[in-house]
């Protein structure tokens, strides 16, 4: 079926201006006529209202997320809204704070509203409380059976950064996770890394930091932590993998503070390759998601449920990660 | 009156628990009692429900806003959907690309729908196509006249930009804005720049850069400029403030590669101060901008024109800014 994006191809206008024709702006007359033209020979139907009518459902998504205030949820949440906008879906931004109370607010919002449906990062069992004919994406969490997931590949990431800490020579790998807010994801990602370090025999160690809003008892475990390694007989060998770039980012100034540099000192992985704007180019080496692939797949996967067209098996859509090469890590020489 | 705030605090629960009573979900037998006590006590009524029915018009309010993908924008839509949520607002996040018929298009979808209201940092004509009816807030705009306005004091900001390098011994000031996307703030912060210089009688000089997609182009500019400094007379004594820190950033990474380092080649100074997360504590000097007193402003003045509590003169709002010291400018050093 085509779409306004169609229309304003076929018309050689812009969308925003097929948009300000159906919603009787004034536009161009030559414009006019080549989207009546465009309408016409396409079979338009406006999207957003056929599917108001069918679905007996507004157009309206809710999109609950824990935060758009640090680099991976900021793009994630600018792919999803750019990826429902092109399907003439409005997104209702819910911030959760990973608070279960407010996850649950928001679904009761979403049920009472009759909304599409709801695209969510939620950490709590959604399970319990989401009526089941609610079209319902999960990100990242752990398949429950009832909803699509779609997901980075967290485990593969986990090998990935302990295998390109060891192919940049570290004889000790140290990976640095949370205490709290012990996510599947999260466990994922330590899994990986453990495994590659048992399979290859390396020297490696896990540690479980304090985080959340007690970020000054973080910074002081990292702290303890760099100092000994400062005076380790092993220094200079160093790997360090994060389950998170807001913790390498912490240990990174830390090490400064401590005039320690990286990569000389230890080689510094995050996880996420989270990038501050479209232009950026993280000095952080880092574990990348595919925050496109994983907005596009999910609101793909949303618009399917929304729409009717599901099968009987509910799609779990792993995505692969890649290595992004910052400044954190020393350059492979090659042998040749 | 009442809201759902103080309905938690009396009955000595969280929000959320609130929220699930009203909404008829489980809540432990003892805090529903609690309560029903505070319900009573404090004559609460649902806001978002007594709202609706004053107004005609619903919860939800469009916030208009360019990216959420860059620091800045991403902690203001943080700030401003809590500021909204606590009120019992929801937010319908329109992202416009700084493009004038998306902005349009969710301007008359907000007229449809019949919403509470939009809160928009829009750069284009507004007035022309805003029924005068909506309630409408403006964030960083030039004033309109028809609808309120808040803002940083970006000539302040300017002026203070100019004033911390001065101070820090710079010999030639230099002020690097966009040739693209000429708003009034950015011509503020350029015109408070330029005064500061004017009246202390320093040696400065303005650039304005390409920007936007053309990224490429900025780079270019920025390293032949610095290719320029470098070799100059006056070289290690130029100071460098930056219409966003944006541009500082890309100006920072540029110089790393040139082998130039900062402090100590020339200082640089950006302009928002925005942080990644909440934790961040971010290396660039800059001038932030009071990001939680911005978000809080514009909805208590967007809650004013929702309900009507309104006077006859359309509130300008402007909002000191500070200086950041990160490690991108020198320490001055006390005479005493």
């Amino acid at each position: 079926m085509a779409n306004m994006n169609d229309v304003a191809r076929e018309a050689n206008v812009s969308r925003g201006t097929v948009s300000n024709y159906l919603n009787k702006n004034k536009v161009r007359p030559e414009a006019a006529r080549r989207i009546e033209a465009a309408i016409s020979k396409l079979h338009y139907v406006r999207n957003a209202t056929a599917r108001e009518l069918r679905t007996q459902r507004s157009n309206y998504v809710v999109f609950i997320v824990p935060t758009v205030w640090t680099p991976f949820f900021a793009e994630l949440t600018y792919d999803i809204q750019a990826a429902l906008q092109a399907l003439e879906y409005k997104m209702i931004l819910c911030i959760s704070n990973s608070n279960y109370d407010e996850e649950k607010e928001y679904v009761d919002m979403a049920n009472e509203q009759k909304v599409a449906g709801i695209i969510s990062i939620s950490y709590s069992q959604l399970n319990d409380y989401v009526d089941p004919h609610m079209p319902l994406v999960s990100i990242e969490k752990e398949p429950t059976g009832h909803f699509p997931l779609v997901s980075s590949d967290n485990y593969a990431g986990g090998r990935m950064a302990a295998e390109e800490l060891d192919q940049r020579g570290c004889k000790r790998l140290i990976f640095i996770g949370s205490k709290h807010l012990a996510s599947d994801a999260m466990k994922a990602r330590q899994a990986g890394f453990t495994d590659y370090c048992q399979e290859l025999h390396c020297n490696f160690s896990i540690y479980h930091f304090a985080s959340g809003r007690h970020i000054q008892d973080f910074r002081n475990e990292a702290r303890d932590l760099l100092q000994q390694l400062r005076n380790g007989a092993d220094a200079k060998n160093i790997g360090i993998a994060t389950s998170t770039d807001e913790y390498a980012l912490e240990i990174f100034r830390i090490a400064e503070d401590m005039k320690m540099s990286v990569p000389e000192h230890f080689q510094l992985i995050g996880f996420d390759g989270g990038k501050i704007s479209a232009n950026d180019q993280p000095f952080l080496s880092s574990i990348r998601q595919p925050v496109k692939q994983i907005a596009d797949a999910a609101v793909a996967e949303f618009n399917k449920l929304a729409e009717n067209k599901t099968s009987v098996e509910v799609p779990r859509i792993m995505l692969p990660v890649s290595f992004y090469e910052g400044k954190t890590t020393k350059r492979i020489v090659s042998n040749q």
